[in-house]
């Protein structure tokens, strides 16, 4: 047997009960493929806040850099909206971001057939699209500094950031870029606003460089204003997707809406070396929180994308996955991805249905 | 008669043939509401470069600043596109901007029922769609200083800017678009990304402080990655949006995509006192440049805004719109709004068309 530790951070909202299914689903799925995983949950977000007054305690930060990959559920909720920026979840997040120093966020947009209907594009614009958004996730304007409030020359209070990238930075996440498109179709499409920012300029160069390394991969570059018309207008040219952090931020949840169904899209946040972070892209959903009708699929596939991207446990992801695909098929479905002549079950139920297909 | 001078700037690719037909429309419409033009045409972008060597030459700012309101048609090209920064055809256009003090940039998306199989996405999602994105167009990102590149502590080249808002730049903005949202459907949502950025805590904090001279108008508050989702989700609930300068960039690009037909969509840029600059929001389209392939609607409306917004004709500007509407239903279409059972043209032809309908 191989052993893995892992640190569960369940956070707010729906996030322990999406948790709780996916790690059922672990469990079955490891010990299946010859995988004993000790689990270990740790507070996060505002639960964390609640309980020792900060959004990521250092017991959670620590734990999680000793374990072999960590899952997290979803963190935030109208309760600490107004809290300061130091004691918001949204911050806890950013620093166990960069604590683990995972600068690369994986964020998959596939419309699987039987769920093409959730999507609000046409049937022939949706079905098919299978994108991949690599987006830099521990640089740019969420780290740049200097940054915070002051005052201009005449007085008046000014807010600023600082959007910066190192060679170092941009060149470290192309490679994963190139190295993903390589397993997938072959495609880079990296999204940039070089017509206008320096920081893209160099974003731009580094990239074309990088390619050099890759002569397998076909590189193209888009302006981000594009970039955004494009997956709109035709979602199915893009195979792999490289950005900065807040292009990332737009471009991947609106290509997760894209899919209809953001209750089933995962992701991976990978460092040079250490665990990654592996979380649903879906947030922590307060108005049915604690109702049994959160989807738990995105945190189940997200275990996948942990066991294949954070473990390089390929077999243990594939079930999963699969287990995942033939539990749409029999029909179940949770209410955000309901349609006509199916089986509406909640949370639970279809934590137990996975686990009958794993 | 009322006079007012207008400076016309075709620049490149299908911009000069857009730009005549427009002329001709506002020159039909005017005259029939007792308004006569005087045109002075002006080289801007690539075509200045090429004929100046900068793509912005100071007679021509000071042209567009003397007259009473400038119409662009498009800037750029494959030609003008491995240019150094200052040689970029785009570089013109941020200059102008600049020079013209147009801080606010108003774009439209509106899915208009004869056109709403345009759109990718389904019928019942794009139908109706009548939003208003208010774009800050002098700040940001796009003009932040310092900005350029340079070497970090470890000797590494790095490439930066600055996102930065004073009060004063939030203020008036906020301002343009609670006036806009009042004549609209008394709705705003301020886009911004203050869970993260200083920025636009600054932004969040100002606009909800203008929102006091408003009460009438509905302000509610969204992150951009949310709008950039919900606009896929359902276009439908937005009525006015006012962001920044980088995220009016992409969103307002995403939402003209949702309505399927860029080729119809107008742009207005207003100061606070001055001549506005009004431009279509697609671009120069190089590949169908000359050919007589280009849809002229976008820039006739532009010339609409232009009537409405920088000389306060409101009753030739509704001449105009109703002109175009007419056209469509009498079945005329370009390529790129083309359906079975109506009557493809080209650019001059639709001039035409809406000539007779002015
Ligand atoms: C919660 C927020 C700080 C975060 C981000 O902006 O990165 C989220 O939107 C995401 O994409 O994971
Ligand atoms: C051409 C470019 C500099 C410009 C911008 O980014 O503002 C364009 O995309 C626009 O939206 O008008």
């Amino acid at each position: 047997t191989r052993r893995y530790s892992i640190t569960l951070l369940p956070g707010d909202g729906i996030g322990p009960e999406v948790i709780s299914v996916a790690k059922g689903v672990l469990s079955l799925a490891g010990s299946l493929e010859g995988i004993e995983f000790g689990f270990q949950e740790m507070p996060m977000g505002g639960a964390a806040l609640d309980l020792t007054g900060v959004p990521l305690p250092d017991e959670t930060l620590s734990a999680a850099r000793q374990s072999d990959a960590a899952l997290l559920g979803a963190i935030g909720g109208y309760k600490w909206d107004k809290n300061e920026k130091h004691l918001k979840p949204e911050t806890g997040l950013l620093q166990l971001r960069e604590g683990l120093k995972v600068f690369a966020n994986l964020r998959p947009a596939t419309v699987l057939p039987q769920l093409v209907d959730a999507s609000t594009l046409k049937k022939e614009v949706a079905e098919g699209v299978d994108l991949m958004v690599v987006r830099e996730l521990t640089g740019g304007i969420y780290f740049g500094k200097p940054r915070g409030f002051s005052s201009d020359q005449n007085g008046e209070e000014i807010g600023f950031n600082t959007e910066v990238y190192a060679t170092s930075e941009i060149d470290r996440i192309a490679r994963v870029a190139f190295e993903t498109a390589r397993k997938r179709r072959g495609k880079l499409c990296s999204v940039d606003k070089a017509n206008v920012l320096e920081a893209s300029m160099l974003w731009r160069r580094r990239v074309t460089a990088i390619a050099l390394e890759y002569p397998d991969v076909e590189l193209t570059h888009m302006y981000v204003d594009n970039a955004a018309m494009q997956l709109v207008r035709n979602p199915k040219q893009f195979d792999t997707i490289v950005t900065n952090n807040i292009f990332g931020d737009i471009l991947s949840d609106e290509a997760s809406m894209i899919t209809g169904s953001i209750g089933m899209l995962p992701s991976a946040s990978l460092g040079e070396k250490g665990p990654g972070l592996f979380e649903p892209i879906h947030g922590s959903a307060p108005d049915i929180a604690g109702q049994d009708k959160a989807n738990p699929l995105a945190t189940v596939l997200s275990a996948a994308m942990l066991l294949k991207y954070g473990l390089g446990e390929k077999d243990a992801a594939e079930r999963i996955e699969a287990a995942v695909l033939h539990t749409l098929n029999r029909g179940f479905r949770t209410g955000d991805i309901y349609s006509d002549g199916n089986t509406l079950v909640g949370c639970k139920q279809m934590g137990e249905e996975v686990l009958k297909s794993v």
